[in-house]
């Protein structure tokens, strides 16, 4: 990687770079920082076993739930944005460990995902209700079209590891999945199978305008 | 891979879908249709020795040199279109099997690689002529910037992989690098490594408006 001139966050955006990720732990060693981490406690209410979420945080050691890599693109329509996304493997009660999911700020954006590693679904849901559940395993590409909100689940035992590319001007709106959740769920049912289920939690509020 | 009403070349752009690329021949077994092959002599006159180049069309076989996917993504700038780009093991004389290379149509448009299997090199050029070389092995990722024409470059002795994203309607140009060349050429040296050169046939004509 070189770093002349024109660098944002020590990547050079206008001249090109190359980055590593680690086709199986999802890691980087030349990112000029580390991943963003999320643990189950900055995901309150996101779980539908409210009690198994605050225990798994009380006593549980607040877990890593999933990390991912923002490298700073600038938000330009012509440029892009990538990294890896690492969701670890574990369960809130029968729920998988996810991601936070969101849309799209600006909503006719589409995201391209390549799973390296691990085992999951990719949860999708339009504004208009519209659910579609992916699922992911090494050499899998999922389209996540313009529109749909998106979030990664760990079925497995192992992380489950994508590379991703968005528009880089296209940005997250966590509000609206924050504040409605998704439309459905997957559960570990009876069977040790993953099954898509709806969501009692969810709530049909207005979209949260940003 | 579900396949509801709106689709456009089998892949349904609008809903979402997936799409399997082995991470070590870059092939995809789900694909609507096979990849499009690049053989020798469909680059006539791209390689630096141009003996060479027709010994191996006329008794070498006229091999492939690459293949890459093209999905159809309709060509909205929220769209992404991806797949993967699989450049052989072989050289022309002391220059390495490579791809055409392109221009986007809309200049201003970035592309995103990310290695799956074996080595390279990643040629970018812009307009203006900076020439950027990337090293490219299984786990990198490579930023190719908006205005930069890009080559894939296999230095290796197995098929370079890569999965590549950039947006739906940014198109190829492949005539400018056809009637011009690049200024860069990638040669195995008499040390038995890749070196970057000046290319002895390019030529600084006025780009082909498209």
């Amino acid at each position: 990687m070189h770093m002349p001139a024109n660098i944002a966050n020590n990547y050079d955006w206008l001249k090109g770079f190359t980055l590593d990720f680690s086709m199986s732990s999802g890691l980087s060693q030349g990112a000029a920082a580390p991943a963003t981490v999320r643990r189950l406690s900055q995901m309150a209410g996101m779980y539908t076993d409210s009690g198994a979420e605050e225990r798994a945080v009380r006593d549980g050691g607040d877990p890593v739930v999933y990390e991912f890599y923002e490298l700073g693109a600038p938000e330009s329509p012509g440029g892009l944005a990538f990294g890896t996304s690492i969701t670890y493997p574990g369960k809130v009660g029968a729920e998988y460990f996810m991601t936070k999911g969101h849309f799209h700020t600006i909503l006719e954006t589409a995201e391209v995902y390549y799973t390296l590693s691990g085992e999951g679904r990719m949860l999708t849901e339009s504004p208009e209700g519209d659910a579609v559940m992916h699922v992911l395993a090494p050499g899998t590409a999922v389209y996540v079209p313009e529109r749909y909100a998106h979030r990664s689940i760990n079925t497995g035992g192992t992380p489950l590891v994508t590379f991703y590319v968005f528009r880089a001007d296209a940005g997250h709106d966590y509000g609206t999945i924050e504040s409605k959740g998704f439309r459905k769920l997957v559960l570990e049912g009876a069977d040790g199978l993953p099954h898509l289920v709806d969501n009692p939690k969810w709530k049909s509020v207005i979209p949260r305008q940003q």
